[in-house]
């Protein structure tokens, strides 16, 4: 596109004379358009939304969530639970909040697992011609290592239950291959993640119920590309444990029609990680008191874990970063919010949510002496153009808050549903706190997760900050009015 | 973020007994709900709820579109106006009509602009201890050359108005350096370049009626980044034509800041460009004819030229695909529309709209024989995740067009509003068309337009495909019902 404007008004900047007789240009209008305290809005929502225009001007205008994304990527990287990155991360994490401005910065203490990649995996296909050289996989997160190579033929399957009707001796001693794809046609890329992701997390004790040697599952992502997405699986105690692995989409289709030739190929896997003990970690906490009821706590969070294959730019750097951003901004409004607002950087969301249920049991005790957790907002669905938020299981909070809907909308955040809200604020239910998602474009959000390619620079500045903006308005209504 | 679900249900899925009693998974449920044909529909547009359904599942699941825009990145590539490149891309154009199904494709001639780049750029400043080595610079389309080396002082403006105040011999000589940036607080980014794009549309003109013997303008994006972004700019006929460059915001920022060290440092510019005589082009059309009133026309398009520096991925390679994957989506509906349906891949629309102009001209003719342009639906704001249409100067089709919204929201298009179309179709308005404009998010739009980083690997299949989808969708409905 040239110009957003209109051709006759295009030829007038251009100063082509008979063209110009267009009065008004189209960037003036779309200014005269733009998101203030509209005169149409209810009396009572009014200074609401000056307070939340200037809220994005200022997000928009400094991009400290982006910077402060910037040093978490590039300076920490990585950051699985239990590794050395998981500790520089909890520092990371207290200097930013108190950059911020929090009145007081602390650390919950909590226990995670500590599992390691160890040395780079290595597989190959034996007997196909198609699929020569080396085959893209990574260990699943939790998996047992192979000890040596483990070489073995694979059969093929789409669900759980074509496992279940095969024979015995068809799974015994091979891989099986978990290779069902992410359903492309949900518009939701979360709901074709849901549809496809059983496998991953319980492929494993599947395939060994029925003897097998090991697990391959097609990465979860809906792009064909040459990335294997980890993230995490389980084992059953009564169940062997073998080994499992992601593999990268491109080689997934070239397997499939490997076997389709040679049923009798051989895979060969070598996986070096292991499980070690648990390991010390902590929630790192911010917040800011609240002026007039402070004992009601508002939580903005996102996890400060990440896998170890890239930087968790998006899953989950932009929801610490936008969680931090929340008290900038307020700091930064020169408005003490009403009920204390409190940003939470969960240690250990990808394999145990370790953090989310310490945090949790402290605020059921919290709950006993008074203090109450009013509501709990995560980002944890990526960095995207945010679209609006999600309630989960209060049809009289969404009410409440669909009423605000007029204030979001400007910024392209007004759609206000009922739905999932995140897995780290999940126990805060028990404890009464209105759950609530952040709800980005969910588009990209798979071509990078769990991935090498979710890096800093997969993020946009922009839709980053309109994101924390958007909670932060959001947060700065419930502590006004309360839900 | 690990999984969309509920910490029952991933307990459920690995397996965890003390949690497994959730009985139905967050995918079965969110399947459940995703877009098919409501029951909560109106009667009436249930046939049309299942046929729009079946539009997505084809264009997510084949991503032909997509393809399509591989081959014209890669293999033809930049293709301006007037050369091999611009012929290459028509030809490629009607392979692709003809492909997608289309009854007839023909070639509507034009002359078009056209203008050579040349050697590339050269650009330093000499006096400046902090811009040293070479400025990142490119002509802007349409600009005379340098003639070899052109050396001067540089004066710094913001505006028109700034440089209108300025004395004569502090422009005399020298090059205007237009460096007022994109205002980054506004939500839409089409609207900030509305604000600042005047700059590089009049500079060399506003300059050069003071004297200046060049302009220099800041490149048209919200990013901070070393890629100069050209687009069109303009002599008047009267005014003397000096040379205008843009410049990457990154030297942008540190031309500003020498010039503040040293207000009497010197920029020198090499450029090669020039105006050679118009050239022939065409508008590239292709039909499928209505099967109950195929003299009435709905038009979709989207532009075939780009600027040289990049692949014009988004800026309108996008568009272009989109109208043709209207054709196959329209095709492998099994359903033949009841209006005739064309899709346009403009020429020209960057330095000249040459293409518009003459499709205007031939539907003026048309429409005295009896066809009537109904409708133009322009994609040219990238092949980002599509959030509605934008109306212009219709408030009753507006209104039949918000009818069809519990259609479109689903899809995550229900924003319909009243608003710009495009420049393509601007022209159809004297014969009545409503003109409609696909609006994609806008957030990184401007980090791609009009410079090197406007590529294939830009662009999200899923994001491209939906706002195709979405095109076809209302292009059915205004075909069924009319407006």
């Amino acid at each position: 596109m040239t110009l957003p404007i209109r051709l006759t008004t295009l030829l007038a900047y251009l100063s082509i004379p008979c063209f110009a007789q267009t009065p008004t240009s189209h960037s003036e209008r779309a200014a005269q358009a733009a998101p203030t305290g509209s005169s149409r809005l209810p009396q009572e929502l009014r200074a609401d939304s000056s307070l939340i225009r200037s809220l994005f001007t200022q997000a928009l205008t400094h991009n400290a969530a982006y910077e402060d994304l910037r040093v978490l990527c590039k300076q920490v990287g990585p950051r699985l639970s239990g590794s050395a990155n998981g500790q520089k991360a909890v520092e990371w994490g207290q200097r930013v909040l108190r950059a911020a401005g929090a009145d007081s910065v602390w650390l919950q203490p909590c226990m995670v697992p500590h599992w390691e990649r160890g040395k780079p995996e290595q597989a190959r296909v034996v007997g196909a011609s198609s699929l020569r050289g080396a085959v893209k996989v990574c260990a699943l997160g939790g998996s047992v290592g192979t000890n040596g190579a483990l070489r073995a033929g694979v059969v093929e399957v789409q669900s759980f239950d074509e496992l279940a009707a095969l024979p015995a001796e068809k799974v015994k001693g091979r891989f099986v291959f978990f290779n069902r794809p992410m359903d492309p046609t949900h518009v939701t890329t979360f709901t074709a993640y849901g549809g496809a992701v059983g496998q991953r997390g319980r492929g494993a004790i599947e395939a060994a119920k029925k003897g097998a040697v090991g697990a391959l599952v097609r990465s979860m992502t809906l792009r064909a590309d040459d990335f294997p997405h980890t993230g995490a699986m389980r084992y059953a105690d009564d169940v062997a444990k073998v080994p499992a692995a992601a593999i990268a989409t491109n080689d997934a289709d070239k397997l499939s029609k490997a076997l389709k030739d040679n049923p009798a190929l051989q895979f060969e896997l070598r996986m070096d990680c292991r499980t070690l003990p648990d390991a010390p970690s902590f929630n790192v906490i911010g917040e800011i008191r609240g002026s007039s009821q402070p004992r009601e706590i508002i939580v903005v969070g996102g996890h400060l874990d990440s896998w170890d294959l890239a930087e968790g730019a998006h899953d989950d750097g932009a929801g610490c970063v936008q969680s931090v951003e929340v008290l900038r901004l307020l700091k930064a409004s020169g408005q003490r919010p009403a009920r204390t607002v409190r940003a939470v950087l969960f240690a250990n969301e990808e394999n145990g949510t370790r953090g989310s249920l310490e945090y949790g049991r402290v605020a059921e005790t919290d709950a006993q002496r008074g203090r109450r957790h009013l509501a709990a907002i995560e980002s944890d669905a990526g960095g995207f153009t945010p679209r609006g938020f999600s309630v989960e299981e209060s049809p009289a909070a969404l009410a409440a808050i669909q009423h605000w809907q007029p204030l979001l909308a400007p910024y392209g955040m007004g759609e206000l549903i009922a739905g999932h809200s995140g897995t780290d604020v999940e126990p805060l239910g028990k404890v009464g706190a209105v759950r609530i998602g952040l709800n980005p474009d969910s588009q990209r959000y798979f071509d990078v997760h769990h991935a090498a390619t979710d890096v800093f620079e997969a993020v946009s500045a922009r839709e980053l900050e309109l994101g924390a903006a958007g909670m932060t308005a959001l947060v700065w209504l419930m502590s006004q009015h309360g839900l």
